[in-house]
């Protein structure tokens, strides 16, 4: 499995993202499941997959035309007018490669499927994300429903609801997201360390703080380990039946 | 879906079921999934269960032998030796049901399926939980795994990991469960109130306080906003990345 989440605020997006990849808990390793393309001053797509990483790896093969010579490339997804048009091209790039690889009868809820969140901002429209379905279609992010997950969502989901303010800050953005991703680590083995993560300021039209956070990163610790105690002590101060 | 935990604690065991039942979104009512026998002075036994609820019913049904006469009943679950004798007798009920529904050739992991936690203690031993399957095999809980859920596990897991202490008292021991219920009721529309808990002491061998929760429960409702309130000043509290 997989954990990624596309997250707006009323001054941007966040996009984080763990790295685990497993086929069975005795085969597994580390991949990068964020991409970015980006034209200074005229658009930002970033790009997270859950799912069959045979499919995730081609489609973003696909979206970069790796089949061409790299002097004949030209990638659509660089040419887009709309966010929108993006999200439309990469749900048909999805459902092609797992169309190619899935049986005639399967279901598409197979062995191949994987899903994918693309948020951006392209000049002329505003800041958005969409959770894109392996059935090729998607929805986007709304006011009610401000944050995506895929992969294995439940756990980080409670933090995520209770939490949440459109108008926080991305620093605070960033310890919700991990908070999130800490109470799934420690939950679920398919979902581990490094993570990365990339915030996206509203009309800047390039690569916000981009870093990958591993298990000796300091500040993650202290929030593990802080969040714990504070969970402990919060906990303590609710009211109690007398039974 | 549903939602059930069993806790073992050093000084006795805590159950806690949610009473919502579906099929599909628009076809849910409301019922009992927290059962007890008991013998005061001898045992006490409580099931709880997840799952189809043909296939639960009728499995209680079968434990109470209400396919005899009353005169006639005499469940075997009142003369099991040990906990242990009673978990076999639940997993081959379990089993035998689900067989009988289910056609040769489809999964156990089929729309009959069901599974089942069955905790209490009988003279002789000590109070003790476990976590039946719909193969009919069980677990049996650990000081390393001192809680089994069944349903919808997910969203309500991270507190459990985070704040179970062996030493707990009953109350707290309800607070925890009711903070894990609520995560899971705020994220998942297939869990609902009310909420039925029962706490035993252990070598009391007699049905300790048992109770229903429901929504106009006013320390339900002082945990649930309190929880929110606490969860986000718990959060300000954290570290933040400078970016």
């Amino acid at each position: 499995m997989t954990y990624c989440i596309g997250l707006r605020l009323n001054h941007g997006l966040v996009f984080m993202s763990d790295t685990r990849t497993s086929a069975g808990v005795d085969n597994f390793a580390t991949s990068k499941k964020m991409f970015t393309w980006s034209v200074p001053g005229e658009r930002m797509i970033t790009l997270m997959t859950a799912g069959n990483l045979a499919t995730t790896q081609a489609v973003i093969s696909l979206l970069e035309e790796r089949s061409k010579t790299l002097e004949e490339r030209d990638p659509s997804i660089l040419r887009e007018g709309t966010m929108f048009q993006v999200a439309r091209l990469v749900g048909a790039t999805l459902r092609e490669v797992i169309d190619e690889t899935t049986n005639e009868g399967q279901l598409k809820q197979d062995q191949f499927s994987a899903s994918i969140i693309v948020g951006g901002q392209i000049k002329g429209g505003k800041p958005t994300v969409f959770l894109v379905y392996p059935q090729g279609n998607f929805i986007e992010i709304t006011q009610d429903t401000p944050f995506f997950q895929i992969g294995e969502t439940k756990y980080g989901k409670p933090i995520l609801v209770r939490a949440y303010d459109p108008d926080m800050s991305f620093a605070d953005a960033i310890k919700l997201l991990l908070v999130s991703f800490d109470s799934t680590v420690k939950s679920n083995l398919s979902v581990g360390l490094p993570f990365d993560f990339q915030v996206y300021e509203a009309d800047s039209f390039a690569m916000g703080t981009t870093r990958r956070i591993d298990e000796n990163d300091k500040i993650y610790q202290a929030i593990s380990e802080g969040w714990g105690d504070a969970l402990k002590d919060a906990f303590q101060h609710l009211p109690s039946y007398k039974l």
